[in-house]
């Protein structure tokens, strides 16, 4: 029998991802047009700010870490050290951290130990107890092909079948509902709280923990992402706070997503790993049972390395024959692309201040951020000003996800053509400008509200006139 | 509850990977304690030999592709071409190669397309009609993270549970029963035949098919490795002929896992592309339905790139919408490594002859097939001196697969320790020698036999002696 779509495996079928959906298909074959010179197009070109996909647009890689890996691609080149310091402007601590790197992978052509290079889990260790303030151990960090593959991972270790419940925040990155699909497990969905900048809200964890457990659902973790994806917010100490202790009451697994943690614009970030050791420093004992495992990327951030597909995570209080099975599965795939576990050391431990790469890192770090802030600035200010949109206060991450209220007019003709609201509004937004969004219900959205996700990484500001004129014909025509 | 061998998803638990497994744990250990300066072991290095990691060992990187990935990794260095010509050394083509690269990928740092670069798989389409005789078409090419995940693609779509079965061969690469095993699908063995040097027998694959279509499996796919791992066979065309006029009359997918197609010794590779358009033009419209998903990778041959996850796999005949949700699961861990992908380019489309590059590549590219025939040569002949081991001679790949007839007083003492034979030799081999070898019931083999698997990368004849020595020692103990 040939496969069909009636008989392939149905959680493959099931399984949605939108951020690289129907939209996303469009929006390359219109680029794909635009570039073999089509110019029957309303506009004259493609901006792709349904993903985050940061050197895409207009942010450049850091210099230090490409001139590190140019030597880590071809070490020959550290045969001719005068000629790449005099010739080539390569810092020492460039050439330096280059033999470094390569002292402890080989080459990055051979396959590391299947959970990452050694030293390089050395130096997220430390990074990690920098950042918190408590220590880490490298015993149980995994290098990962992006944060995807270690999402991958943790769910294919953690779900059994349907009975198997995670709690996964609406609106969500759909990384996890499709995971769960092709697991075939459940995904007990708990909603943010638009009215509070999309903070976590726990009597709504807990009446969805309550509602999937009555339905017999073994509920095992629960997720956040923080910074928020697709909403842009940022959690406050006391809401890590409260998920925490709400896990530890009911020994759920967190599985905290924080790509985004030095995507912050409004205070300061919080790891659920420095927040669970303080809290098991200020009530010893009981918190000690908590399992957690944290996600890190070298694909947002400054960093922004995502072609490169690098990430790790890290395990708190698992136990050690489930790390056995954790290692079993990664080594299935063999390891972590080695250059990308090289920009996961970078990241981690970039030139520091009196170092002689130092002065270009900072101020390419800080140009990027500030970049950053500009633009979610001016989109929110643009957002604000459109007829029937809504949005919270840029906090972090790299997308703005306004609330649209849509004309009941274009309600019905997407109806009529089988559509959700936001999805007619996506594609038409995409037909007139070239601009591409995923439509809040690409992500899950509370009930009769609607929504779109964009990052605010494209550069200038015409763009954001085009969203503005786009959205004001749309609601004059289904007025 | 917290999480625990026993309540974990349970197709996890069941996966075995010998090949990443408790011998290359073990070696891993020595290799830690030597590099730490412990004098207590009876050996001074260890040798991996239990995975085709040729980087790890002796093999260089070809020149030419690590000066391109030099300049994609930095393209400011772009800026200096007088400094790369004349004071690295970098020739013109390798300039204009990463120029015309940056240009389809943008950065690397940037994600790709979800099945890769347009460029790139034109660039694959044009070798696969070289190297056939039959044209290709991108639209059909993958980009993958090594093979291993190609490979995990194609299952995850194809397989829906228990009922369904893929035929594969015994011994097998552990990734096939492993992913199958995740999958909860079931493996339909069918025995590789080691009179004929691991050949593929009909007979043997028509009653393994049958005995499981009488089972109720519905069979949907036959794999077959060539050259063949762990066997090194390279199968004939009489063979590839075989199994495609077999797999056409049970509707059969053919998944042809060719990631050796370069390391080839004896005769020449016959891909199964190749012969399938050769069978379809010799009896048109008879072959016109079959399906075949062929993979290739960057890992292996003399390009030797495994640290960098790349491949790709080429499908045919697959029902487009089967081939959209093969798109959809690959968009879900976004795209494959971009610089691993610029490799696949570099591999498929080597610089040609008369261009400036062409000389050394070709030296460096002969250098490695010869050596790599040289040590299979020298092992090969160590092992044909030793009592109770028999092996075919090397074909293909990377590896060899000897039979060791053990002992009964051995047998019995791995049954006290609840080893298979094969394994306590593997074990003890690496605990005398720190030569680390997978034993053949890691990969499955026909009953009452028992090997172990080797690759022949590490240089050097010594430790050909060192296992030499240890077989006569541990024959000599057990007799």
């Amino acid at each position: 029998m040939r496969l069909t779509a009636d008989n392939i495996n149905p959680n493959v079928r099931r399984a949605e991802y939108a951020v690289r959906g129907e939209l996303a298909v469009k929006s390359e074959d219109y680029r794909a047009r635009l570039s073999k010179g089509d110019a029957s197009l309303p506009f004259e070109q493609v901006i792709s700010a349904n993903i985050g996909n940061p050197q895409q647009l207009d942010q450049k890689p850091i210099t230090f870490f490409r001139q590190v890996t140019s030597l880590l691609e071809n070490p020959e080149l550290l045969k001719n050290e005068d000629v790449l310091i005099n010739g080539l402007g390569y810092k020492t601590d460039v050439i330096e951290r280059a033999k470094w790197l390569l002292k402890q992978v080989g080459s990055v052509g051979a396959y590391s130990a299947s959970t990452g290079v050694t030293a390089i889990k050395e130096s997220i260790a430390k990074f990690l107890e920098r950042r918190d303030g408590f220590p880490a151990d490298p015993a149980h960090i995994y290098l990962s092909a992006g944060a995807s593959s270690g999402v991958n991972t943790l769910l294919n270790v953690m779900c059994v079948d349907k009975s198997t419940g995670i709690l996964i925040p609406i609106p969500q990155y759909p990384l996890y509902t499709a995971t769960l699909a092709l697991l075939n497990a459940t995904c007990v969905p708990y909603n943010l709280d638009e009215s509070k900048a999309w903070g976590t809200d726990l009597d709504t964890i807990k009446k969805s923990y309550e509602k999937a457990t009555a339905e017999g659902i073994d509920v095992r973790c629960i997720v956040i992402i923080n910074p928020g994806n697709p909403t842009g917010a940022s959690l406050s100490e006391d809401d890590v706070r409260a998920v925490i202790d709400f896990a530890n009451q009911k020994n759920l697994v967190i599985m905290a997503d924080e790509v985004y943690q030095t995507n912050v614009f409004v205070g300061k970030f919080h790891s659920v790993k420095g927040v669970l050791r303080q809290m098991q420093k200020e009530n010893p004992g009981k918190y000690d049972s908590m399992e957690l495992a944290s996600l890190h990327s070298i694909s947002k951030g400054m960093v922004g390395e995502c072609g490169h597909r690098g990430g790790y995570f890290e395990l708190v209080g698992f136990d050690p024959e489930v790390e056995a099975n954790v290692y079993k599965y990664v080594s299935i795939m063999l390891c972590a692309p080695v250059i990308s576990q090289c920009l996961v050391e970078l990241m981690v431990n970039p030139p520091k201040q009196g170092e002689p790469s130092y002065e270009l890192y900072n101020k390419e770090y800080t140009g990027i951020h500030e970049g950053l802030r500009e633009r979610a600035t001016a989109l929110h200010k643009a957002f604000c000003q459109m007829e029937g949109v809504e949005c919270a206060e840029p906090q972090g991450a790299m997308y703005l996800f306004p609330t649209i209220r849509l004309p009941k007019k274009a309600v019905d003709a997407a109806a009529a053509e089988g559509r959700q609201p936001d999805e007619l509004y996506a594609h038409q937004l995409l037909d007139a400008t070239g601009i591409c969004v995923i439509p809040g219900s690409g992500f899950g959205q509370a009930d009769g509200t609607l929504h779109f996700r964009t990052t605010f990484l494209a550069p200038g500001t015409e763009w954001v006139g085009s969203i503005v004129k786009f959205h004001q014909e749309f609601m004059d025509k289904y007025r």
